[in-house]
């Protein structure tokens, strides 16, 4: 991707007029063209020399054919960072002092576990990259201590491995990007139902080493619930798990690579569980008088073992102002909050989900607002970064931060976080909140928070989001519900798992990357 | 527990006539008794004295009070190994050379903490002792470079610390024994619903440390996904985990103490998640021709959605002689393959899943046998172990062994542990199977093993269960679904797991534990 836009270029676009209308009446008169849509230019000044010479390339070059070792501009600049607002704002300003010196692309296990002896032996660092869609800092590597830093792009890895029908099983190389993999699946009738919104880009190793939730965890799960069986080349060899769906044989390792973040190794291979293609898809709306009142519904459906498949709910502010919808800006406000709730199955399992949850949602307060918000909101689902980019073009700043908790915590942590961020942000500013992913225990929340700083934006973000952080774990819940730990979370994990957990962390570092060469400063406090 | 038998002395039996008399019809003439159920002696000669003397023994009683510290033999000898076949029979032939030093009584997270000081201390190794149940070797610490072994016995620990009944949720000690949850559970009209056959005796904890699973998994999970929250005492500190239902936030650690079985720390309270008391339980038979045919059923009914709450499958041997029912013994013989299909919860519930599991189970083959054979397996669950001890008792060895596998090798597995079996088990044997544990991509198979050794049984059967072992790893399946690793496991644990597994293990256990002397020799390869 490029480093100042999400996704392709060719959807970038200006904010619609009516859009920009209101936006000037929310924060005042829009700046001066900050970014321009079409502008896809790679400033070469931005970008120090390589420190990689073609001696040590050369290495490289031998392990993976000359065309999969590049350092040319474009690939370094696409390879820098990933996609919060503070790494497009750094893109925009010209900083690309997190490019890496090379960027290699293996194509096999083998290759990679060849680059990782490379790395050792020449104390390089190695960032694992899939889609690059990262946004809490994990694709900026410490480079001290390090001669250099290459990005080990994965997207060359992007095999089905083999289909278990019995087992309803897939194995996937790493490098897949959502959509490719949902193609190969579909070609055999089947689907992970794995859609964040990062879905278009992100791949499959990204999805397991950070933990991803997709928008229908509901009723296909987590993706680290998927996984079965993992592949990994690390500094000491490879660690092949999974010998069953489940066992008592000991800790489960597979859960100590689920969220490494690349940094004990390099994910390869993932055997997943798999869905048969929904026969039917249905959408649907559902308005509550207030944010409280869905929630209680949500949380009544989690614990009556009843959840459709996708369940979200978005708070007042986020049902007024949906921002991820840029044509609906502007139009009719519906009061309430807005809750979207999908069915996708066989056509008897939908009916019957349907018939249940309407029931129960009826009985609980809810109001019917038919398939029109849910088709539209599963129209737009993966839209929102491009609306981002158009508000970052007319200087408004716009970002995503999620969290989750137990049911019994959760207004405590929605008033906590949206407390500092009024504290901290200018007194123009706007927070949007839904719930986003369900359990019987508990739920997300992603906030989207918009606003116009004066000054210096990424000073005056990151002020607000360690206050929001702060927040988070002056509650008790986790810093982080699906966006993982990169470096920006790092200090706030190491309050969630106390001194303790640390040290387990760090021992199992230690002991899989003992010279320190994977992803260093990313995840481990 | 007696450490000769199982449960309580009250309830041993002698074998009925009639299961007698088949008995010699399968294996020959009864021995001589063996075994006297009304003998509750134990042998004092055949413990060691306590290598704790009343010195070093002050420092616990100045922790934990005079009473609960103990070295009398009744004591040393119920807290001498676990509840294996082996376990008996060297109960049984006066070996009671395992047995600790010391019970120590504990009934606290800081006396527990305490113990661990104090044993670092005085370099004695401690074995978490809960129900005393388990089958693998797991309660029996090399003594080797400790100047004694102390059972730590968390049976004071069982306390309901909490019930969040927004969340459903429940904070319980380690030493609530399954019925005593349960209990003050239903206080609250809530239920954990994990009734594993060690139910009666097994404890919180030890669910929790060996990943305990249920008979009624299929509609509750397994104990390790009840589990939100886990306190733990480690010789380094405290570690508390468990801020949200589900995190990206890093690895999930829950999942490196869940399967640790003492060898990291001593699990002080766990957080689990509850279920409301189902209002209804629906328990009824249903007959397959084949087990191939009946497994295939549960198969779909898993990757459907439509498991319902208890679920199991014997095969032809296994239903033709219910081992688990001696009144049963006998009887009728049904033909085809037993299955047993449980269902709970409110009335509706119950309707609408009995209503989908009927149309399609009769749609796949099965022929309904009304709710006889559900009740009758409901009302004898807990009883296997009581048949053993009268079996052992005439010189019958019957001990169990479990796997889980993907569909794709369920058959590979069970022909490759039958064959182990038949292969080094003398001519006249008993083999039993059922599908115990089902999952959307594979299953448990329970194996019941009965035969008469002539000479040493104990090491015909070690011979017999290496093989066996062996044939479960040469198939890929894991070598345990849910009996936990132990010591007599480890070999296979690291097979599973390779060498960096074994890394990863033997790391964490060096950061937590730096002078092993937690549960030393215990499941970490």
């Amino acid at each position: 991707m490029h480093p100042r836009r999400w996704g392709s270029t060719q959807r970038a676009a200006k904010l619609p007029p009516e859009a920009l209308a209101l936006v000037e009446l929310a924060f005042g008169p829009a700046d001066d063209v900050i970014g321009d849509p079409a502008d896809t230019t790679i400033n070469d000044n931005a970008l120090s020399p390589s420190s990689l010479n073609d001696q040590a390339l050369d290495g490289l070059r031998a392990c993976l054919g000359v065309n999969h070792v590049l350092t040319d501009a474009q690939s370094r600049a696409s390879h820098t960072r990933g996609k919060s607002t503070p790494d497009l704002l750094r893109a925009r300003a010209d900083d690309l002092v997190d490019a890496p010196d090379a960027i290699v692309r293996p194509a096999s296990h083998d290759e990679v576990t060849a680059i990782i002896e490379w790395a050792g032996q020449h104390g390089v660092a190695i960032v694992p990259f899939g889609g690059g869609t990262c946004v809490t800092g994990g694709l900026v590597a410490r480079r001290e201590g390090h001669s250099a830093i290459v990005s080990l792009d994965l997207t060359r890895m992007k095999r089905l491995i083999e289909v278990d029908h019995e087992s309803m099983t897939a194995t996937l190389e790493p490098g897949l990007r959502g959509p490719e993999a949902e193609a190969l699946l579909a070609e055999h009738g089947l689907t992970l139902g794995h859609f964040p919104q990062s879905f278009e880009y992100a791949t499959i190793g990204g999805f397991a080493a950070t933990r991803s939730s997709g928008q229908s965890s509901a009723g296909y799960g987590r993706f680290d619930a998927m996984v079965v069986g993992l592949r990994v080349a690390t500094p000491i060899g490879e660690l092949t798990l999974g010998s069953a769906p489940a066992t008592a044989a000991g800790p489960d390792l597979r859960q100590v690579i689920l969220g490494s973040e690349g940094a004990f190794g390099v994910i390869t291979g993932v055997r997943l569980r798999v869905r048969r293609l929904p026969e039917e898809l249905s959408y649907e709306g559902w308005s509550w008088p207030d944010f409280e009142g869905g929630a209680q519904a949500i949380r009544s459906l989690a614990q009556s073992g009843h959840l459709p498949t996708v369940i979200r709910l978005s708070d007042e502010a986020e049902t007024a102002i949906n921002l991820a919808d840029p044509e609906g800006i502007g139009s009719d406000n519906l009061g309430g909050c807005l809750m979207i709730v999908g069915h996708e199955g066989t056509p008897q399992d939908v009916a019957r989900s349907r018939a249940i949850t309407t029931e129960l949602l009826s009985g609980l307060g809810g109001s019917a607002l038919g398939s029109t918000p849910g088709e539209k909101w599963s129209h737009g689902r993966f839209d929102a970064p491009y609306l981002r980019d158009s508000l970052l073009d007319v200087g408004i700043f716009v970002e995503t931060l999620e969290t989750a908790t137990f049911w019994s915590n959760r207004q405590a942590l929605y008033d906590a976080v949206t407390e500092a961020l009024r504290l901290h942000l200018p007194e123009k500013h706007l927070v949007l909140c839904h719930i986003s992913h369900v359990y019987e225990t508990g739920c997300s929340l992603y906030f989207t928070v918009a606003t116009k700083f004066s000054g210096d934006a990424l000073t005056s973000w990151h002020v607000a989001k360690s206050a929001v952080n702060d927040a988070i774990a002056s509650v008790g819940a986790t810093i982080t519900h699906h966006h993982a730990i990169g470096t920006d979370h790092k200090p706030w994990l190491a309050k969630e798992v106390g001194p303790v957990g640390q040290s387990i962390l760090r021992a199992i570092k230690q002991e899989l990357d003992p010279d320190g060469i994977m992803n260093p400063g990313v995840m481990i406090p």
